[in-house]
């Protein structure tokens, strides 16, 4: 029994893993394209054979629903998203979408009634690969995108999402009618790969996050003065490199210091003007700094800004632009508790653990009660052509997530 | 009198400032090119003022001629180069030039007879700033330059400078007819600006060089993994930019525990994916190590050496490739005594020093006793448009230049 549901999960992301953008060279799923179509179209295809009504809201987002027994109810609303990166991998996004899929064709194949109605989500646009916005199904639904925003957001090409759309069939004139009211929703359960190597180290099953971190990401400019590599003594430079180099070190150090799961990265740096011969004059870099509390991220924050002021009396110049600042998201306690009560029934080893990186259910989260499961990702891989999650490890999920979808939609034994 | 060889000084710098390709914005002067050929000239029209007989090498080197009284005896020769790179200064090469036009006049002027002939030189191709070789026309005349060399190096249009000889009315073929036979050159003497801050710094009005730096360069790459900022714990990365940033450090602290003048640097730096989110993976760097004795460069990349297998322990690769090894080169000492007993008589302020960056005098010191003198970089600017050195400071650089002149050549009292 076990094993053909394994099967079927194995089956629809491998199909769904088909239809991309770069054959050969991941996966690219970009929103509003032909690879977008024909995976929707699949993704239906597979809903109705479970049983649901199949619709698609004004933001291309997909639902299948499955009504309650209680007229008038709010909808428990499970999925994820099914755009990808470009040259990605198969299970980012689409394996919460295959979960959702699996619920679904379990409480239909075992005749299941709930009180409450279920729908079942496949969302648009969470990568923000084609259009740089992210997270904008979700973001659709919770009211967060205004009409305009549609002409804002561009690709590439020069293609706005607005026009985007409506090639694809949608109405961007009609975006707020995707809005879904707080009142109509009872909760909102996500799937994802872990994105991380947390549980594949530890030889856990499933992750139970508790928080979805915090961001703090600003640029940073250091100015010293370009000088002759030969000519100029050491005591004499005022190298932009080294202050940089100083600066790498002491922010990671301060993340270390900050514990709790604190993390600080930084990810490009650019040095000038880049001669093998010439002490650095000017260096660009991110920081990148994330924690379950804002707390933590001040701390990190507020030291790396006292070690900037020090660079400053030594002569350095430094310009700080402030670019994301997002507080952390709590997911809902109860339903935290219905995954591991879960878990601890079917003896799967669980962690609660924080999201290191944005997904819906933190959008989702604003307008109703928000849970996440993680499953492994192998070597901590996403975003890459050998993402990696075993179909069994897809298919704890999928059983955690049932047993809090049975007790939150109240299902009728 | 000063007043007026100053001037004279000022006159000759400011009129082969205004030849330039890129005019507003520094000094752009291209070996082979209409402002060589306009430069040249004006030199030369100076030259025959001075008395001079003029010739100019196969290579594009141009010489004015003195001749002794002693029949057959080798020349002293002095001089500097006349290319720039691009956007550059008026001083870097020309002010050594002008130097050899002053010394050539003073003995006009004061009809000073010498026992050996004298030749003041304008060198080309000293920065390879067209061809990408560099010091070319000293090149040429110790030896080293053979036909098709010529053929090999290249500008950015894809002309080689064979191409471009013959263009200019050289015949390339005739190259090896520059090269001075060891027997036929008595002594060789430049002065440069120091294009460093120390003489500035320490407000010393003559550099006596005893030793023209060693360098060695070489490409570092470091290799780690490249994981998500959000989802990867730092206990569990693989950062490839802080192992480069504490190689950055690691190696300016290197340079300043070796002493005696040691300079290190890292230039170029490249930080790959590049990405915000994304720790990095790959980081790729050079390192620039120079000091006057090859055991201080050697200590410093022993060390360095060690310090990137300690690196591999941490689970990260390193590459490294060796790009350029140059031994030191020494100045003649008795010529530097010289200079030094010349600037006591005149009660300038002198220091022995070494040169960070490689001159002409290096090459003709394998051929010949080679004499270096620094003049004053205001701010230890160069190789840009704001490169800047008093003209009175200029003139001191020929004095001591002239007294040992006078002494080589054994002037006639």
């Amino acid at each position: 029994m076990i094993e053909a549901k394994t099967e079927r999960i194995r089956q629809d992301l491998e199909a769904m893993g088909r239809i991309t953008a770069t054959p050969g060279a991941g996966m690219t799923r970009f929103s509003f394209t032909e690879e977008h179509r024909l995976t929707r179209d699949y993704i239906s295809g597979r809903m109705k054979e479970a049983g649901l009504a199949v619709f698609q809201d004004e933001a291309g987002n997909l639902f299948g629903r499955r009504e309650g027994t209680c007229e008038g109810a709010p909808a428990v609303m499970v999925g994820s998203h099914f755009d990808s990166v470009k040259n990605g991998g198969i299970f980012d996004g689409p394996a919460g979408v295959v979960m959702g899929l699996e619920v679904a064709r379990i409480l239909h194949d075992e005749n299941i009634k709930t009180r409450y109605p279920l729908e079942f989500a496949a969302l648009v646009e969470e990568e923000g690969a084609r259009f740089g916005g992210g997270l904008h199904g979700s973001r659709v639904m919770a009211g967060l995108v205004r009409r305009e925003m549609l002409d804002s957001f561009k690709d590439r090409d020069g293609v706005s999402m607005a026009e985007a759309m409506s090639a694809f069939g949608l109405n961007p004139d009609l975006i707020t009618s995707a809005v879904r009211p707080a009142e109509s929703l009872k909760a909102f359960i996500e799937m994802h790969i872990e994105q991380g190597p947390v549980l594949e180290n530890e030889g856990v099953e499933v992750g139970l996050v508790k928080t979805i971190v915090g961001i703090s990401q600003k640029e940073i400019e250091i100015l010293g003065r370009p000088d002759h590599a030969g000519t100029t003594p050491m005591e004499m430079r005022c190298n932009a490199l080294t202050a940089a180099a100083e600066a790498a070190l002491f922010l990671d150090e301060a993340a270390r210091k900050a514990g709790g799961g604190t993390v600080s990265t930084v990810g490009r740096m650019e040095v000038y003007p880049g001669g093998t011969n010439i002490v650095p004059g000017r260096v660009f870099f991110t920081i990148d700094v994330r924690a379950a509390e804002m707390a933590r991220i001040k701390q990190v924050t507020d030291a790396f800004g006292e070690f900037l002021k020090n660079l400053e009396k030594r002569g350095l110049e430094v310009r700080v632009t402030d670019r994301i600042t997002v507080p952390p998201v709590d997911m809902s306690p109860e339903i935290l508790e219905l995954f591991a009560a879960e878990a601890r029934k079917r003896g799967y080893s669980s962690k609660v653990m924080q999201s290191g990186a944005g997904h819906d259910a933190m959008i989702m989260a604003g307008i109703t009660d928000a849970g996440l499961v993680f499953v492994p990702s192998k070597g901590g891989r996403s975003h890459c052509p050998d993402e990696w999650t075993d179909y069994g490890q897809i298919k704890k999920g999928v059983d955690v997530v049932l047993g809090a979808v049975l007790s939150l939609a109240e299902a009728e034994v």
